[in-house]
């Protein structure tokens, strides 16, 4: 768990791993940073309680998960709480809420119930941890309780028969941990790296986190609990040093040109799964590379940057206060992130998520890796799972889009550097698990992966090859890799889910035209066409120009940076992404826009929408220009 | 002036002479935007009358300057009136307010002079031209009448003997026009290219232009208004089509890397000094560079790009719609941006405004050119008017600071490329003049360049070679002529202003300490110093490595992106460099920080204080993590 003796001790594993002489990076470095935790109150256990009207109190919610494995009595088990929910002892009638939603919360009210001074029972999913009380909150509720229920983790299992030990499936005391913050990065230092100089905002500004006493629990105690409870949170906040460690291999020929992969190495117990089968993986991946690096056989042409980053369980910190303390060199300099937390889900198929330009390595990547079994390629079998009819190549394995559940999302967001996340995941036949049925629990252990989730553990090494093989291409190949035909096809995409009959009768009522945006994807594309064949006659040369290859690259490289504009989304912290950005509206269109239009039909502000249109229009013609020949 | 037939005329001149199939370049585009401006109305003269209490109008200013020398009967020429400010016909009493400053009123108001409904009469200089009316209507004022007075201007002289025709002073006619706006760029479209679809905010949430009506007069009008005047404003505001033109040389080796070159082509009037003085200077260039290129004797190392604006004087506007629409390929390529717009205010030295990493290459060029009289070097000349004791070289010619009083802000304020604005200015022993006399009058013409500017035009021709050079050298030169030690000798004089023993004393009051900023510049200076050895060392190679040397440049030209911070000042437009920035405070520190530290003095904020010193640590660390060598 991030900042505890354990974190410290893997910091101390990944330096010295790095510093190997044999099979060790260039350069491994530890980066502190103080960062603002919440912990519970090591004395006074949370907890929920039933409260009959004689004061007595017939149950108390178990103050951890049931011993069933000896990792659970481990004194470093942290006790199940809400990070960031503020102490308290709300006390009042318990209210079925379903997910939390503001929709739910809505319903119970048009069905006549009074959520004034009441303590609301939530289900994980459908909305983020810190909306089930945030929305509450709004209402009146007064506490949250949070519970998994077997229908989302278990595929309704309930059982202690037929759970872990027995099963992958999560047992009735589980209770899932997590981050009760909307936000990402130190919540105190947010854009600036959380050094002990750095200007802190008053606590009482922190936005995204609940202002009520929140408690998750197990769906053990969830199924008995009814009538008057009592929720007693202890929670402390603080600050805590946490450290990011970096590891670097040197290019050869452009130093100047970063290829990232990261990873997390903070748990909230053991974390076996989430986030050490990642960095089993990247670790696996140094060490690789280390050797043939300290043996003389290969140096890349361009640096790699490995990061081991801390706190990312309380909301991506280390690699948000890396993004924000090196700002304009990562932002100029890097080629492409990569980074892999959850290495394994399940034995079932490749997941990618990524931006377009990474489609194509990937496709590269996964065609040369066989899958655990060896019965196939992973990307033959990647696409028999998620797949998509694509305009340009028919049938493909289908990237999915990233956003902010990992420690990509500054990379991406913030700093518009061409990211991707890789795992390997689930038969969604099989079972229809919100995640891995441990997940943020007690149960997260050696033996539940070792047994349950990659028995043999060969689907590590399938995610760690098919990592590792990006990686090199990435760093290797003279011209990089990074497809930008394929952002057209995105756009047009979403241009297409903007020009439906319904919303362009609604805007041309408002005088809004989509025709500059079909200009713009049309510059787009005859951009990078054009830019496709420059590349190709390049590849024909026998020894192109180095100045010549550097100015293509550069165009590869600072494509995605065209998209952000950090004056697009002022109310969002670090989105700046026209494409990527967080969409809440249903339409699948550029997010700006959807979200505009979508209340605009409430409210009426079509200035918005306009003003949106504009902002789309220019970041793609920005885009384009960044493609076109650079002299014209 | 701006969107005129003759700014038309203009715009084929240019095209014309740069697609010169013997002189020209390489291409020559018009690009035109939709812009907002504001023009008298032509039916209905604007004017200021004095009104009796019987209702007669013994009084009333001249409509036109006095016709003296023909040049002021073109029918081209517009009429005085302040652009922006919106027509009425406010009646009050007269009161003078001096320079219109926020002080100003204040003193009047302290003194019991009652100021609801007044029209106030300020004179130009010590606060910006919109400011005088924003200001005044805050104390009740109904409308501002503006004049100039001849202290300020014609160092005390009057007399029509002594004004032009028979001397460079303003006649007692002339009246300064001008922009009353205190934004730059489209005022309808900030941040975004003023194009036919770009969303445009409402005209109501237009800031910095006058509310009430606003005109300027001459001094001969001036003194004698006494007791009641009405002003009568009839000016329009439309938007209009207005052009750049941009003329291109391809770069042979690097043409992914541009210099920029640009002047306005718009005046108020004739406009001979500003801007034709410096569209000469920017003509003869081109036409000898084009005469090269085109005998096939040279072709520049990177991309030339010159420019042409349009509407300057209305707000810098064509520049900042460029800014907008290219974005991203500016930033990411741009190596510097050279302006010369009023080429020649007078025949006594050169004046330059850039920032540190200009100095060298400026100090370079001009030790190679003479005076226009032959007498001396450029320099040495130079350092005899303006010098400061460099605590790193002893004596040297003094650069000023870039305000935002030409084309080059878009530049360095939002995109943050290293910009240099060039001149040939007084002799400040030899008059006072705010600014040459005939400044947006009707009598800046050909005639009185020729006879009380630069005679012969030998100043003309300096301040081109001088502007010339400084071109080449920055288009030619293998390791790109920008300084970033000279970086570390401004920031080290901006923390000494901060590190004064009452502002030390005050901070520390607060909790506040100095020694993290002192850090990051140290930390800044060390790796200047370092990579200026670097630089050195590949000097003295023969045949270094072409993507070793590329890698220095992007440094080098990089590094001034690292200062911008658009989060910083989220209430100014534009405006994110934080070293450049404007600043209000009278403390010499970064600009953020001294405004932040004088408020906190009066509002006893201290955050804001703590915030800043962040905002100005994180941007030097930022900046010298560019410098250091790129792999460690």
């Amino acid at each position: 768990m991030a900042t505890t003796d354990g974190d410290k001790e893997l910091v101390q594993l990944l330096l010295t791993r790095w510093r190997n002489p044999e099979t060790g990076l260039d350069l491994a470095t530890e980066v502190v940073y103080d960062v603002f935790l919440s912990f519970p109150d090591s004395e006074r256990p949370n907890s929920v309680v039933v409260v009959l009207e004689n004061g007595t109190q017939p149950f108390i919610s178990q103050q951890k998960e049931k011993n069933l494995t000896a990792d659970q009595n481990d004194p470093a088990v942290v006790r199940p709480y809400a990070a960031y929910a503020p102490p308290g002892n709300p006390q009042g009638k318990l209210v079925y809420a379903n997910q939390g939603k503001l929709s739910d919360y809505e319903e119970l009210v048009q069905n006549g119930i009074e959520l004034n001074g009441t303590i609301a029972i939530t289900r994980y999913g459908g909305a983020g941890r810190s909306a089930k009380a945030i929305n509450g909150a709004k209402f009146g509720v007064i506490g949250v309780v949070v519970y998994t229920d077997p229908a989302d983790i278990n595929d309704g299992i309930v059982s202690e028969e037929q759970t872990y030990p027995n099963s992958w499936y999560m047992p009735p005391s589980g209770v899932e941990r997590g981050s009760y913050s909307d936000h990402f990065g130190d919540l105190l230092t947010p854009y600036y790296a959380a050094k002990d100089f750095t200007y802190r905002i008053p606590e009482d500004n922190i936005t995204g986190i609940p202002l009520i006493p929140t408690q998750p629990i197990g769906f053990e105690d969830a199924k008995i609990l009814i009538c008057n409870v009592q929720v007693n949170v202890y929670n402390h906040r603080r600050i805590e040093k946490s450290s990011n460690v970096l590891g670097l291999i040197r290019g050869s020929v452009e130093p100047d040109r970063y290829v990232l992969y990261g990873n997390h190495r903070d748990s909230w117990v053991h974390g076996a799964i989430d986030p050490s089968s990642g960095t089993a993986a990247m670790l696996e991946i140094t060490r690789v590379l280390g050797k043939m690096l300290k043996e003389g056989k290969w140096r890349p042409r361009r640096s790699i940057i490995f990061g081991s980053w801390g706190a990312e369980e309380f909301g991506l910190i280390g690699s948000t206060e890396y993004t924000e303390e090196f700002f304009s060199k990562l932002q100029q300099r890097s080629v492409a992130y990569i980074n892999v937390d959850i290495a394994v889900f399940a034995n079932a198929t490749l997941s990618v998520s990524g931006t377009p330009p990474a489609q194509s390595v990937v496709f590269k990547a996964t065609k040369q890796v066989r899958t655990p079994d060896n019965s196939n390629s992973v990307y033959e079998n990647w696409k028999l799972y998620f797949n998509r009819n694509s305009s340009i190549y028919g049938v493909i394995p289908r990237l999915g889009s990233l956003g902010a559940g990992s420690d990509y999302a500054p990379f991406i967001h913030y700093l518009g550097i061409t990211s991707m996340d890789i795992s390997y995941t689930y038969d969604r036949s099989k079972t229809s698990a919100r995640i891995y049925p441990a997940y943020h629990t007690a149960f997260d252990t050696f033996d539940y992966a070792d047994r349950f989730i990659d028995p043999g553990f060969t689907s590590h090494q399938t995610v760690a090859r098919t990592a590792g093989n990006i990686l090199m291409r990435l760093a290797d190949t003279l011209i990089l890799p990074l497809n930008v035909t394929d952002y057209g096809e995105m756009l047009e995409q979403m241009y297409k889910a903007a020009d439906h009959e319904d919303i362009v009768a609604d805007l041309r009522n408002h005088n809004i035209s989509l025709a500059p945006l079909q200009a713009a994807i049309a510059q787009f594309k005859s951009a990078a066409a054009g830019l496709d064949q420059r590349i190709a006659s390049l590849q024909e040369e026998e020894s192109p120009s180095p100045l010549h290859v550097r100015m293509v690259n550069d165009q590869l490289m600072l494509l995605e940076r065209a998209f952000l504009n950090p004056r697009a989304f002022p109310d969002e912290y670090y989105y700046s992404h026209i494409i990527m950005a967080s969409r809440s509206s249903s339409i699948a269109t550029f997010p700006g826009l959807a979200n505009a239009y979508s209340s605009a039909k409430v409210s009426g502000n079509w200035e918005k929408v306009r003003q949106h249109l504009t902002i789309v229009i220019q970041a793609i013609e920005n885009a384009a220009s960044i493609l076109e020949p650079v002299a014209q």
